[in-house]
């Protein structure tokens, strides 16, 4: 079967938005540099598929993530396809001027939920992070860009291990406070569980956030990513983090299990009449394409379940 | 993280029985044959976990299944733990009088939702299955057996596409009819998604059956299996089928994906406070230990992430 039998399921959005993090979430642990007339014709590939939000590159340091140096000349060389967002993580004030000469409409910023992620992730205090980014947000903003405030470790941190929803919900309600449009919440080790995700977007919506500002980010680290976008959607979440072809694994193991694969959620959405516009077919194609760019298979099951047998070391091109 | 934070989740049963396949579902499509002691000790380390529930074998012809020929050697060498069952799956009379004379006390038949499976699977009609079983599970319910029925392609069929729900309730309701105690929803080929799964429930209750005799048995083959438990046990499901690292893929394939893994099964539940009696930690490890006697790593999500990178080739004993 190419497609699942379609049977919705109550109290569920009918539409579903797929924010698409493969060509930066998913390439940036990647140690071998991915060519950038590559990236643009993934990207381009991608909204081909009918994605309507990817996000693109990052600004960040080019010494912190080598793979995303090329993110100007990315920029430069990509086609915009209508319709089609572009978002650009930019971590500090510098990023955003160079965003902004490039033409940007929407940047993202990266939280951390956690005091141990955000002083290794961002060599700063929790608090010192959000006073980093409030000039950021708020010329962005003034600018008439959106932004996006990712949220990471929103479920537990491999240092300080449980994270209480208390402490999540306070330093998500000071990014949205900063001005942030929408907040991702992310599950950056995937040990989250339905119950959890649940209990999280409803304190934050006792606190006050709208769920159409939530968006969900959960990896398969445990094999627990869809379950928990379903409890996230049966609370009315309607926009969620994906990545083609599941990309964004430890590189170096075969087995790698990164973000939810996009593909994996699009046939849980396909199956319960959710539309999200995208075509599954030409994006397990797209997939597959980037799988033999960077030479071993995609995680995604989706994508290896449409995928023929064939002969090892076969390319899909 | 070696755990979840556990936060449980309205409307789900404080307690699921997880019904172990990994010995019989999950070994029977490799081709290297696994020694009888090795089968027996799987078992008894699976039983150490706190697993109540282990199938154990099958007493189809040897020449069908050649991995599981040993049926008969494995009971007589099988060490039984206090409280745990050991279900056989039987096939036929003949089957049951094997299992008879080695003292099991459950068994399973296993049927087909579609024409086409119950003639590729089975040499015979639905309607021909059911006649074949009906001596079995009568005789067996006289003997004072539990007599499980499996239903397999109950959420799509590979030759057939989609089942209609009416047939599925139609064929499940024929094997409680007969005597069944217990009914083993499967999705076989992993095609089905939350809103079938739920439709599917909801009309079996709507036909009397109680969600007490439901079981569900899902595969990988999607990523779906983890949601479609959650949404079955939303219905009121308690037994979920699971294979110990998710045994049971494709054996020639790395990315092998089969059975739901019962790791990632028990991180959800233990997530949501849902009572299963396992021991994760042992899981992990007897899966492990298993994966060295097959040569190749778990294809479970939480064995992987569990298990500590170590130099390739490694045995885990």
């Amino acid at each position: 079967m190419k497609a699942p039998m379609r049977v919705p399921l109550d109290g569920l959005p009918s539409q579903v938005t797929i924010y698409e993090v493969g060509p930066r979430d998913g390439l940036q642990n990647e140690s071998t540099i991915v060519p950038v007339e590559v990236k643009a014709e993934f990207i381009t590939r991608l909204a081909a598929t009918g994605l309507t939000t990817i996000e693109a590159t990052s600004f960040v340091h080019p010494e912190w993530v080598p793979q995303l140096a090329d993110a100007e000349r990315l920029l430069e060389v990509l086609p915009r396809a209508e319709g089609v967002r572009y978002p650009v993580l930019v971590p500090n004030e510098r990023g955003l001027d160079r965003a902004l000469a490039y033409g940007v409409t929407e940047i993202a910023v990266f939280g951390s939920a956690t005091e141990t992620f955000a002083r290794r992730n961002l060599n700063r205090t929790v608090e010192e992070s959000l006073a980093m980014f409030a000039p950021v947000v708020d010329r962005a903003r003034t600018e008439g860009l959106a932004v996006r405030g990712y949220l990471s470790m929103c479920f537990g941190d491999p240092w300080e291990g449980e994270v209480p929803i208390g402490q999540v919900v306070s330093v998500a309600t000071s990014l949205l406070d900063l001005g942030c449009t929408e907040l991702s919440l992310g599950d950056t080790i995937g040990v989250g569980t339905p119950g959890q995700v649940t209990a999280l977007i409803e304190a934050l919506v006792a606190a006050g956030v709208s769920t159409e500002r939530i968006a969900v980010h959960f990896h398969e680290t445990y094999g627990q990513a869809l379950a928990n976008t379903l409890a996230a959607l049966q609370c009315g979440v309607r926009t969620v983090d994906a990545s083609a072809g599941g990309l964004g694994g430890c590189p170096y193991a075969e087995s790698a299990t990164g973000n939810l694969a996009t593909e994996d959620l699009v046939w849980m959405l396909n199956g319960l009449g959710v539309d999200t516009g995208v075509d599954l077919t030409g994006l397990v194609e797209t997939s597959r394409w980037m799988a033999a760019r960077l030479g071993r298979p995609s995680p995604s099951r989706v994508v290896q379940a449409l995928t023929p047998a064939e002969p090892e070391g076969a390319r899909h091109d």
